[in-house]
């Protein structure tokens, strides 16, 4: 059975690349490794929108939201975060660890926080000195706008804007300078295209200053050292010398086919889904959708246990349940990544095939014409 | 030009195994990879020699041992930690970070702890809650006796015994049941023969009861959140999903083969080049030599630079150089993973070529010679 994941990361990873990343091991610390380092650094920038440094660490995503929160805050400082999902809980929760404040903005699932939402807790909290958003909430698949309400946060106050950009970067727009943000982070399992082991964190001047004052314990999470090697082309320990190499590629691929078309064609995609699960009459979960991941509402008849087991069992398609309360509820259709528009047509048709077999009933074909109604449209 | 890598860490990857980790990517919370887990996770404790966990962290080595000085101790508790080289060093410095007393017991590089120094820093240190050694130092080539050392700790102490095992699990014997230790780690890079970006943490019970009562701040690095997942077969974060699947073709060749005779052959193959290198008149760094990694003096006649370009730019070998105090002095040949006895052939026919085209004079063959004359003796 031919297998295709659709899961909002790892996301699939390119054959070319899993092979370039298959060649022989090479030593970190040699000319060869530090010409890919350069690069991969170089090219970071660009996908940040940035002329500022973009760290490359080994961990998951959250290790490089935890890496931004032991370097910009010290304990006794607050922040403000925002939590409409699962990893909004994650961030609220993570700093408190270390004993910095955290003032939790509570948005319900599936919704994102409004302007005066943050204006709001920036007057009631003036002493804060960061606010935390997800730019797409993987659980949720709900986008914020990161631009208005970084312009928000500049204009009432003096905090960090800090974005977990983890299953945003490289579906929604991004511009790490312009929009005036301080640190951002995404992991190599996302809109990066290759497996999971690296996360990357990008630093406004100002965040850099604020490592130097930072009185958080830290060691591997360190980035004024992560900085320091920076500089070098060069990372404080050894890195994923093997997804190193793969992001390399996949990074010089966002290049070559331009951001603004990567994110164009991330928007475009998710548009078909939505269109198309609306045509056989699904509803949207997220009332501020995200261009990287699709949660749909199952229908009430219909079994999530039963209709994965068709889906995956029968058509060798991966996509990601509900969590919490929405468990077996929701289903989630990723579009972030290596897809194209026929891949939107295949998913579309799996869900069809297998909302039939599990009873659901509806115009057959409905859903792969919506998806085509919107491909033939585009110019 | 045919390459072949000599450095100890990263250490060559069989071709399969990279083939393998090349495969259509899979979803980390999906029964595909919660079997691959459950196999890893039995056959790294075979790897230990242990009936406890062993937990896999996406980091590198150092993320590992911060670990364990995190989970295992809390601020203003002291720990004795043996210094002899630049690993030594870091775990000096790491735990000070968080607070931690560190005492440190200063050995010479390329020379080994003693047992009566051992015995000493715990009388003058009755309240130490651990001791860290390093089993083999990569930076000065240098093995501690930790099945003795092990044992000096549990009699004359309370304190948890703490093993950097980075450079030595598979290359030289150790049994972390049998021998009382409290807390190892190991990389992916190293004997296990597979890219970097996994760490994994074996802790005693004794080291279990200790995560519940450390007061160090962690979140990324809470061992209690993973050894919770590892119950289930599971891990809190995304782990490096396509290293995980190498390490599990990686571990069930090792069992196939048998950690004795995988340890037995690390120790043919050390002896091989100590021979070889000897052979043709040039000296051993340690004392105290590793199985994994062997560091040479350069003859003084012979520039590191010159030597380096022919054997790497001429023979496609990389080994790797001297650190600190030895740079441009020593090399360092690793014979750590996955190497056989033609390869020490090999290596030293390069090493015998490079020293005479870089000058030195020498009998031609006697290296070649003395490694033939090892293996063909062996029973």
């Amino acid at each position: 059975m031919k297998k295709r994941l659709f899961t909002p990361g790892p996301t699939p990873v390119p054959e070319h690349i899993m092979l370039k990343m298959a060649e022989p091991i090479i030593h970190h610390r040699n000319p060869e490794f530090q010409e890919i380092l350069t690069r991969v650094n170089e090219n970071l920038k660009y996908l940040f929108q940035t002329t500022q440094p973009v760290l490359t660490l080994t961990c998951s995503g959250t290790g490089g939201m935890e890496a931004i929160f032991l370097n910009l805050f010290s304990p006794g400082e607050k922040i403000i975060v925002v939590n409409g999902g699962k990893f909004g809980e994650r961030w609220v929760k993570l700093p408190r660890v270390f004993g910095i404040e955290t003032i939790e903005i509570k948005n319900p699932w599936g919704t994102a926080p409004s302007e005066e939402e943050i204006v709001n807790a920036l007057k009631q909290n003036p002493d804060a000195k960061g606010v935390c958003f997800i730019h797409s909430e993987t659980s949720t698949g709900t986008a914020t706008d990161i631009k208005l309400l970084s312009k928000v946060v500049r204009e009432n106050s003096n905090a960090m804007v800090v974005v977990d950009g983890i299953t945003a970067i490289g579906a929604h727009e991004f511009r790490f300078d312009e929009w005036g943000i301080d640190a951002c982070v995404t992991g190599s399992q996302k809109g990066l295209m290759i497996p999971p082991g690296l996360a990357f964190v990008a630093l406004s001047k100002r965040a850099i200053e604020a490592t130097k004052n930072s009185k958080t314990p830290k060691f591997y999470f360190d980035l004024k050292k992560a900085l320091k090697s920076f500089e070098g082309n060069d990372t404080p320990f050894t890195p994923a010398v093997s997804l190193v190499i793969g992001v390399d590629i996949a990074l010089q691929e966002i290049r070559n086919e331009g951001i603004e078309n990567v994110w164009a064609r991330h928007e475009l995609l998710a548009n078909t889904i939505r269109a198309g699960v609306t045509a056989i009459g699904l509803k949207l979960f997220s009332n501020s959708p995200s261009f990287a991941v699709t949660p749909i509402w199952l229908p009430e008849s219909v079994e999530w246990k039963k209709f994965n087991k068709i889906l995956k069992g029968k058509y060798g398609i991966t996509v990601a349940g509900g969590q919490d309360d929405f468990k077996d509820k929701i289903f989630r259709v990723s579009h972030l990544g290596f897809y194209d528009e026929l891949d939107m047509i295949t998913v579309i048709g799996a869900i069809e095939l297998s909302l039939t077999e599990s009873g659901y009933e509806f115009e057959t074909g409905s859903g792969t014409k919506a998806v085509q109604n919107i491909l033939s449209q585009k110019k």
